[in-house]
């Protein structure tokens, strides 16, 4: 069981991570990851005080939402984490905040428009917002419902080209192959938000980046013609 | 008295906390509580800096003002408070500030409509604006008309479900069961404040949330069948 | 001349004070105070690091600007500082910045209406903006007719009861009977500022506060019939 | 090589201050330097850590971009580097950012207006952004012509009177006569743009400073008869 420590060593510090990078208000946001061997996911405990937590705080589940470790309860939004996991085979952390900037366009109902490098750095289009839950998805299983909407999101979206989506009237989700890579991504979303309201205040009429700009961006720090970094990102 | 000591300690912290999240400028804003038994409420003293103010500097008066102990003056808002803790009986601590958004709400004479799930989590509904005071309600008894003009505004409201209000052209006031709670509803008072400003930007169109979605945000939180953190929401 | 090492040390605090408080990017802004028996201003020097300033930095100049104390050029707005001075008998220190909301106001061209409590608080009234400088007042003795300038826009007003203005294209200077009161004066005139901007975001319609709020709220602070504090604001 | 050591050092440092000035998030931005008499470059290496990285790792480049020192790779924007300091003689050092502001300036594809005083003390008139860089010199060369196309807008603009562009739809370069100035002009970039965009929300018809307030502010801080500061900007 030594790998699950060190996992909710990496969780428990990424969920500080939230902190430190001024993406998290009181216990709102949350970071988990997944063992694929096992299949068992760590995440954060729910509405637990960020100064007092310690990592062995951190709860384990299957992937059927059953707790295999810990003594306090898993984040209200577990369910949610476990669709992606389970949609999503190549991720590895999944990461949810109400970041104000991501969570005003959620609210706002409106896609994240790729208005830039720094955006198309790290997402490879507008970032999805999805559609409303219905009263009835809201109602019974509304978390794991949660999950299954950005899944119908991302039907015809590549999951790993844009690492994030929104859920209308509530706030951003991300992900990544490792539960560093998908707090990454909560930061550059939170910058690309707040850059995306000021660039329209600017100019109302500002238009999507052009492709191939984003396929420059996108492609210089991904895949296999990967030329940013120091050899890591390939 | 060691549980005044007791109560004057975690109102003195709260007063801090305040500060900690960002949402005071110099001496603006105040925290209280009330011991129930006693009928003894202890507060913030007026216009004392932060930097220097000890636990043993907050004052305690009763509910008609008078004060008990301390040597010096109470926060010239305590008739507000007063007034709230006569009103609401199940609140156990309130706080005021001039947070930037918020107070930005209660200039512009608006309610902070519920866009979304982070509302929807601390407040079952919109937050409302009080109507202004008359020119005789500020020329008299100032302090305990706008704590008055609160109770009036709601008349047909649960303040325990909307554990706040503006005060229009003033500021927010939030209340709890405890000074702990009250402070955090300040916390998430100014967090939904400023992103419905920036909701509104991006889409001018934007609506309420949908009463169910609200329901459900509300009670996943509240209630006998709260589901969210560890058991101590209910 | 040890009153002058007492004032030295005062002014530098505040000039960090700007720092603490945001208010001050790179070298921008300056404060400085009057020893009022002697005649003597102690000011900032001018571009000078605040990280590696020292007390004894300070500058000392008399009402006509001539260097008395001091190894370092005082700042370039001495001349506006030592108009104010002249013209405003019982104050005893200025400040001037670049903050970046009251800035704004500046370079727009408007006054700050009074929205709010928290403006009334400090400030009887709009904050002004002065008239443009024309281009002979630029071109000669400019820091000096920037003081002229703002004494003629306080022709009407009271300079104790408005405690700041907005130096069109410029940005604010903002003065009180200590340095720091001058300081103070700057903080709430940025935090006014701010929530100025956003009042009208949310309501583009939103009118000046009425007369008799304005009344309560600074004669509440100010005067002799003042109970705000503890008696030291009267 | 004790003169590249010591330019490694400032270059490290400055790349670190663009972290404590609020105008770096992750790992985007960089810094670089110059020695003139060697023509070598000294530039952050590509997506490493701030908190990690060492001064050692700063990487040196010939001005043909051919690796002299360092074992990692130079950052991915030092072709545009290049292009600077072999097209703009005078320059020490060349900053790179995604500063929220400036980038949300370049994103909406508009020139930072020169509205007061702070932009005029650093920009001898409005901040250009570049024309946007057509599909072809996208797909190859990218970095490259970035830097011709900055060479190009400053055509008929003097880069030393104005040393910061807009690269459209990706953020600012600023350059100096040392890197710590190169730095130093990011920080008022930045700042500028974020007066900016709240002057136009304040007064939607503002116009540009006039020139001879432009005049005086830029050669009171520039040129042989600059009297701001302790002589050292002349």
């Amino acid at each position: 069981m030594s790998y699950l420590n060190e996992l909710k060593e990496r969780v428990y510090k990424q969920n500080l991570e939230l902190v430190k990078q001024n993406l998290v208000v009181l216990t709102w946001g949350n970071v988990s990851a997944i063992d694929r061997e096992s299949g068992l996911v760590v995440i954060k405990p729910s509405g637990v005080d960020y100064s007092t937590m310690k990592a062995e705080d951190m709860v384990v589940v299957d992937l059927d939402g059953n707790k295999v470790e810990g003594r306090l309860n898993p984040s209200s939004d577990t369910p949610t984490h476990l669709e992606l996991y389970k949609a999503f085979p190549e991720i590895g952390g999944v990461v949810h905040t109400h970041s104000f900037y991501a969570t005003s366009f959620a609210q706002a109902g409106k896609d994240i428009t790729a208005y830039g490098t720094t955006h198309a750095d790290c997402f490879y289009g507008d970032v999805p917002c999805a559609r409303a839950l219905t009263k009835e998805e809201i109602e019974n299983e509304y978390e794991k419902n949660t999950g299954k909407v950005i899944i119908e999101t991302f039907d015809k979206l590549d999951y790993k080209a844009v690492p994030a989506v929104l859920i209308k009237n509530h706030g951003p989700f991300t992900w990544g192959k490792t539960p560093e890579k998908a707090v990454e991504n909560a930061v550059t979303l939170e910058a690309v938000a707040k850059m995306a309201i000021n660039t329209r205040l600017i100019n109302p009429s500002v238009e999507r980046v052009d492709q191939y700009l984003l396929d420059k961006h996108y492609f210089r720090k991904h895949g296999k013609n990967a030329y940013y970094g120091q050899g890591d990102n390939k």
